[in-house]
């Protein structure tokens, strides 16, 4: 067992066994997405490509994995303290739904000027949601005050080797159902995600390449990649808002080791594969989820012919807000 | 074999066998679409709801099936001449689509004022369009003179005992993932899906209830099953422009015979449910399919604790032109 909120060193990267286990821990609270296809897109791309509908999860996004692992985690008396998390996205929800379903008392640290809607699905799941002023030193700070208040565990959005292992189950199910992938595409903000995905396609076969997409408005990631270094993510902007975090320093060792490149995409190109997606599978991705589409389209020719499965990371999106 | 375009009578309604044959018939050229559940909705209406995916058939909609089986009921002659219909919506594109995967000659008589995008989707199937004025005795009069000029069989969007059969596998396949439906809900607009649901449902098991949905702006059908007398369809006015046809001589005594009743709703209603869908189950559905669920939410009451079969005929919408 890899204690949550564990900083990390080469040493400490997951092994096969863990990721089998965080697949069995997590199975009776996640759903097992589909798979789509399309052949107006293989067609397009001269390849077979796979898409894993992690919009189709539990509250919209498969942050729902790493929470649930995390949760599970603990021990009975952790546990009885609860969890603690600071996000104004995806995580607040997925981690106040992995809380109920694991009946765990959840703590959301949020800004107070988070969405309506994103507030009231947090408490709709029956956390209790703690406003701080807008700023990341006042989330942190209110965090810490709560968390001593309450001894609750905190648990990083992405940044947390439990949430990594978490995350990573997400392109295990998909190669259970997709025989030999060639290359898998994940979106990178705070690095959860990929981290996960380059971790389990590794352990599953290491000649499965696992490469990172991310926008030109918040590079971090591909800077890191570059440098050695993890840089800051300095005054991100881009309509993919999941993708605004900070790369962590848990994930980046990980990402090193397994992912071979990151590519980046601009502005344009995000929202073209976003309504793309939505004509014809006719489903409903948010643009973080459209950065790996993309990646995809941007490089095609290095995918010509191959095996190729993207990670639809999730659905969230503000209707009365569409960029098209 | 019933020959396509033939009047009906309640001597002609078609028999187990002639929907079992449809299925096997068109297997090969359509996709076995995905039942969805999701348990916000059932919680919600104290129900278990299955959502049949036609959105996510080929070219985004069930009229494929019927086009199809049409095309496939013609003798080797008869196909060598070519198909015939017109239409501006889902219907064009799928007789395209289905005439090219079965290499036969597709004639589309389109007004002029057809969407650009249809337009260009019923050329991209390979179909010949034929514009004509953008009036009901244009489209007959040029379908006519096509007709005689071509030797091609004229084939009608929904007024048709092949296409009703065609469009009746989409329920049976859902009856075959499902077990033990209580009830089926359709929208109508020609009565095409409508009949063939109930048609296949009844055949299915005769204790499953048939229910169509029809917005008030255009209940032609609601109107001809209260008088037992097909009403014409005035002036239809609503967002769910697929149904906005009249219901035909064909669809009509079978809808008398298996459709328990017809639920009307209101425009507010059909924009809602179109929202709640995309929100909640993360799919893009088009107005028509949004129709039936809007009766579903409107009738809650009804479908307590019952099995309940939805019909999402398809998914093929503007995004730049929403309704929310």
């Amino acid at each position: 067992m890899l204690p949550t909120g564990s900083t990390n060193s080469f040493d400490m990267i997951p092994t096969l066994k863990d990721v089998k286990s965080a697949v069995q821990r997590i199975k009776p609270y996640v759903h097992n997405t589909p798979v789509l296809t399309s052949t107006t897109i293989d067609q397009m791309m001269n390849a077979t490509v796979f898409f894993k509908c992690e919009n189709f999860q539990r509250m919209g996004a498969f942050k729902i994995r790493g929470a649930t692992n995390a949760i599970l985690q603990l021990s009975e008396e952790e546990r009885a303290r609860g969890v603690i998390t600071h996000s104004s996205g995806n995580f607040a929800a997925a981690l106040a739904l992995a809380a109920r379903s694991l009946v765990t008392k959840a703590y959301i640290v949020m800004p107070s000027n988070a969405p309506v809607v994103k507030r009231e699905a947090v408490v709709g799941y029956g956390a209790q949601v703690i406003e701080c002023a807008p700023t990341l030193e006042s989330r942190e700070s209110t965090m810490k005050v709560y968390q001593k208040k309450t001894g609750a565990t905190f648990v990083h959005p992405s940044n947390d080797i439990n949430v990594i292992l978490g995350n990573s189950t997400a392109v295990w199910e998909m190669a259970k159902v997709v025989e030999n992938l060639d290359v898998v595409i994940a979106p990178v903000g705070g690095g959860g995600l990929l981290a996960g995905t380059a971790l389990a396609t590794n352990h599953l076969n290491y000649y499965i390449e696992t490469i990172g997409a991310e926008p030109f408005g918040a590079d971090d990631a591909y800077l890191s990649l570059k440098t050695g270094k993890i840089q800051p993510c300095m005054n991100p902007k881009t309509i993919a808002d999941g993708l605004k975090t900070q790369l962590g320093d848990i994930n980046f060792p990980i990402i090193q080791k397994f992912v071979s490149k990151i590519i980046r995409v601009e502005e344009s190109e995000i929202i073209h594969a976003m309504k793309f997606i939505w004509e014809r599978l006719k489903i409903v991705i948010e643009p973080s989820s459209a950065v790996a589409v993309a990646a995809m389209f941007r490089n095609s020719s290095e995918f010509k012919k191959r095996k190729v499965g993207v990670i639809l990371s999730g659905g969230n999106v503000d209707l009365a807000n569409l960029p098209f």
